[in-house]
């Protein structure tokens, strides 16, 4: 990591960035209010750090051995020294600022009329952004596996009924992309783009994305470490792309016996991610328990726990949908658990992530 | 489960009791108001219940093939119609209530003085219930053991500060039985008895700890699933002691890497357990987590997830108590700590363990 | 799932997958020695499978609803009545025959002279197929990502050094691809695809992979049950393609403290998957411990337990290997290992996967 | 801890005791064939080993942090060079000789006639060590939870069934103890007393079992890591008996979805453990698969992968039994089971816990 003096010029931190990349690493230039710092993408130990520490410009240069640090809390004073975490924003909504941000929207998109349906419903609840999944990750092949299963013109269907869905009830809209020939595709109609936990070690693909410079939702893997969350995350930064949405969606179950939740959801995994990192950290209550009638106390939970948003998967009738009805709850569910979390938050907000 | 008739006198139900020991099992008789149930202990195959349905005063007789049944939600409701759940009474405290109850104090009791000043800072917190370690259990053999070490002398000298500092303060007191040598002396002392994570499986501990017919606060082994700490709940009920007092301290941690968290603090099980019995469930982000800065936000979390109470170690000057001085928060936090989710519980009652 | 009478004609055989497909599912269609099987790929809820049962030729339609039936051990002796399971050859080399089969070779490929230094050991220690990466799967963004990473041309530089190593030593050769822009340009230079632990859960990345055609080998991801590991190999079978080879390689740590090994090397999953399924499981103790003091204990281990063949990380200098190097062991320890599995299969053959 | 002098004297040894005693720490003494070292139990923070290093008779004084010391390879090696393992006698049977030691019985004694038919069978299969489980550590308290649970007079009748089942076939005999109600009385009945899984964390009944001066059977609890389990060791170290057979009998399952077997059965933990003691390491293949149709396998490959000798339950008929039926094989197969793993053991033997 390389801070350059509050006096740099342009040229000096050109200057910089030229020798880093001789070196065969990527310089990732980050221009604060009151300093540009240029972390380095790569193995740091090839590099001379006392060569560095002598350039015009450059104030300190010292290696940084973890794997993230791109997106580390320490990392982010150093360019914003004031608030050490960042906000998202999206259209109007601004991610991880004062108030909770809550995305819903059916597990699948299914139909227009479902979705146009469905978002009235929670736009009428107090949700901010709508979810609608069309390349669904599914254990079984011989499971439903979303409209994004129908080709080329079935997924571009399904991607246009969640884009106007959105546009006309005025929220930003965000689908899952599975694989990287979804990616292009995705990224033309969606606001945010998101990987979900299955893919979160698939580098590849959070490169694709990364690139597309728009906002990411990246959940974690439900075998992954925090510290594991973190380095993945860290491939997207390397990208030159902050706008990463981290979220914990539930870790493997332990122990004998049957499963009285779908996984096991990891809250203090959130205020411990948000000690590490400043970007903000979402949880997904749908998911991690897989049941509907847990969802209001968890999603307090996570708001109490420091989370910056929820994701919450929400269905006019969930008995009838084709994928998770079990875990989906209705508009009306989805008022309740925003009122009481926007109440939650302003309890917990002054032990939140800026602090 | 054998439901008497809402008439059945005295004399046939002692005549059922009788006729169940004639095959081998025991009794568990609960007389609510609407009506009474027998509970069978044992193996409830070597029963006929086509036998028991004509006895004179008997209304159903049927098996119940799980684990849990004595303390379950549907066992609770036959003789209790109106609430479905239990609220234990200790002093004047309700646990269940309405209200979060609070148990505070030092890891491990060290001194009369440390716990006359712990207790007097709690208290002013508004903590309602006094702990302190005494027989502590530990992974080294080579680490402080708590005062319990120092013989029966040493034990009960540190049972009785534990006791008039409760005293003194008005507040009931709870301290760990490690093993069964203990089990005599303590309850001597408290008002509630602690069976410590280590210690769930031990079913003999659990028998004798339940027939001393006092409150026990069971905590749930780390590598227990819900069924299992169900199942050795039950071991207390079978006693006939339903003064049991459940609470979730973490499990054990998955994935690679260094652990964030001493233990994943399984939230969900909070509510998830609330469904299938009518006990209070406490959680403890103490263990849990093992981190003071997290303390805030995981008893906020624990209460909205729809916790009965929490369990928070608490010391004057974390940083010289013998043990765990790194999960543990002052007076004055615990104070926040408390403010905070007396608010929260409010927000969620209507989704708490009543429904 | 459709079984055909032993005489119908391929007439029959057609028109019940034309009218399979019109149902909107797909067919698979078996033709064994002694009869044909029709396996469905699909929602098998949305077939009347009373129509199915009395068009010609047909002998039964039933409804299979595992996650995994194209490669389960029932639908394998429906067309195999004999064995029950499958034998992939690969060039000479039969795999899941009488004899464990060996993969060995360096974790990455560095440099043509280092490839045929490791083949030529490799090969006179016993070895039968060689490994090398090139896209390597890696925690951190800053750590060394295989030749993969230097563009199109240094990936086909770097498999045609594996190519050609394997072609001088007359050895199959296998190497993993990480996303789907590999699969096409790997698939022209190996005689196996592999799919890592971490793409397990990729689904377009097994579908691509399988439409080549050619030999994979899939690696159970680390925090996979049994049945998931077998919902997604038949993501493969789907495709036609059944010459999976299966490789448990370790699943992720439970407990508190330090690890000893990498991952807990699950090896009853080896005997467990192999009365599920007719396709050979692998076992892979180099990724697994990460430890080269347990390679030969847990290979001969693995092989005790049943599995058809290992993957051994192999290096003439693991010391100065760029990655893994504590968990590769020597070619002359790799003789030991192969030498005492090949004594070990013997012993426990009467009880292996024909059994 | 403090290594003497080859030509320190007795009278030095007392003084270093006495003096370690002073300081408010126990001394273990283990006189060795070259010297003798003095291993300290409890706080060595709390030692000057300035003062020792210096008393007449001492060579070296230095901390040693780990939570296990006394039954570490490297103390071991100081006081017995050439082995730095430890074989334990118990009869004729050498436990962690060179030759594995098999440990057969039912799961639960049941009948008199039972243990002598169970007994001859697995004399003749090749068996050195008889158990029956008497006291059951049992999920539910509505299931069968052995003989013991009849009071003193049914304990100790099923007691003198598995001595004299013992005795008339030449085998030393292993019970659990539950509790510690239970010690004395096993203590006197048994060669060997076992402490199951479920008790490993019980400090107060290891601790009164060491003193028995018995061999001790320790299983590993499913729910700790190989450090925990070795600290729990260290308890009994602590009281001077090093008789300490460790046993891996299954970790808790990881993962979603139905358990194809019980717990995962840790094979690469032997290995890892043999590392760190001179301790006997075995495997228990029953509890930790529960499955018959595996027991084969994953007894060759826990021999396979170093273990000194295995637990396997064994019943004439596993159908009638009243527990764990589902787990146990005949005797007929124990001995296929013995014969291939004795042929294992020698293949093995060279990498094997000596080394």
């Amino acid at each position: 990591m390389i801070i350059m003096k509050a006096e740099a010029t342009e040229e000096e931190i050109a200057n910089v960035v030229k020798d880093v990349e001789r070196y065969g690493l990527k310089a990732d230039v980050s221009k604060g209010e009151y300093r540009t710092v240029i972390g380095l993408v790569g193995d740091e130990r090839k590099i001379s750090f006392s060569h560095f520490a002598v350039l015009p410009g450059v104030k300190e240069a010292m290696m940084v051995e973890t794997p993230y640090k791109l997106i580390s809390k320490e990392y982010g004073k150093l360019f914003d020294e004031e608030s050490g975490y960042r906000v998202i924003k999206v259209g109007n909504i601004s991610i991880g600022g004062d108030e909770p941000v809550f995305i819903a929207g059916p597990c699948a998109v299914e139909s227009k009329q479902q979705m146009f349906k469905i978002t009235e419903g929670i736009k009428k609840a107090g949700a901010h952004i709508l979810r609608g999944g069309i390349f669904k990750p599914r254990s079984s092949v011989h499971s439903f596996q979303g409209l994004g299963a129908n080709g080329q013109e079935g997924a571009e269907e399904a991607l246009s009924w969640l884009r106007e869905a959105g546009d006309k009830f005025e929220m930003p809209v965000v689908t899952e992309v599975r694989g990287e020939t979804h990616v292009d595709l995705v990224a033309e109609y969606v606001d945010i783009v998101q990987i979900g936990a299955r893919n979160m070690y698939d580098q590849d693909l959070l490169t694709k994305v990364a690139r597309k410079n728009k906002p990411i939702l990246l959940k974690r893997h439900f075998g992954a470490g925090i510290e594991e969350f973190l380095s993945f995350a860290e491939y997207v930064a390397a990208e030159g792309n902050k706008n990463i949405i981290l979220c914990e969606r539930g870790i493997i179950p332990v122990g004998k016996g049957k499963n009285y939740t779908r996984y096991t959801f990891d809250l203090a995994a959130i205020p411990a991610i948000q000690k590490e990192t400043y970007l903000p950290v979402f949880g997904d209550p749908s998911h991690a328990t897989g049941r509907r009638d847990l969802i209001f106390n968890m999603s307090c939970a996570a708001i109490a726990a420091g989370a910056s948003g929820l994701m919450i998967e929400t269905h006019y009738n969930p008995a009838e949908a084709l994928v998770d009805g079990q875990q989906m709850i209705t508009p009306d569910e989805l008022k309740d658990v925003i009122d009481a979390c926007q109440k939650i938050s302003r309890l917990v907000a002054a032990k939140n992530r800026k602090t």
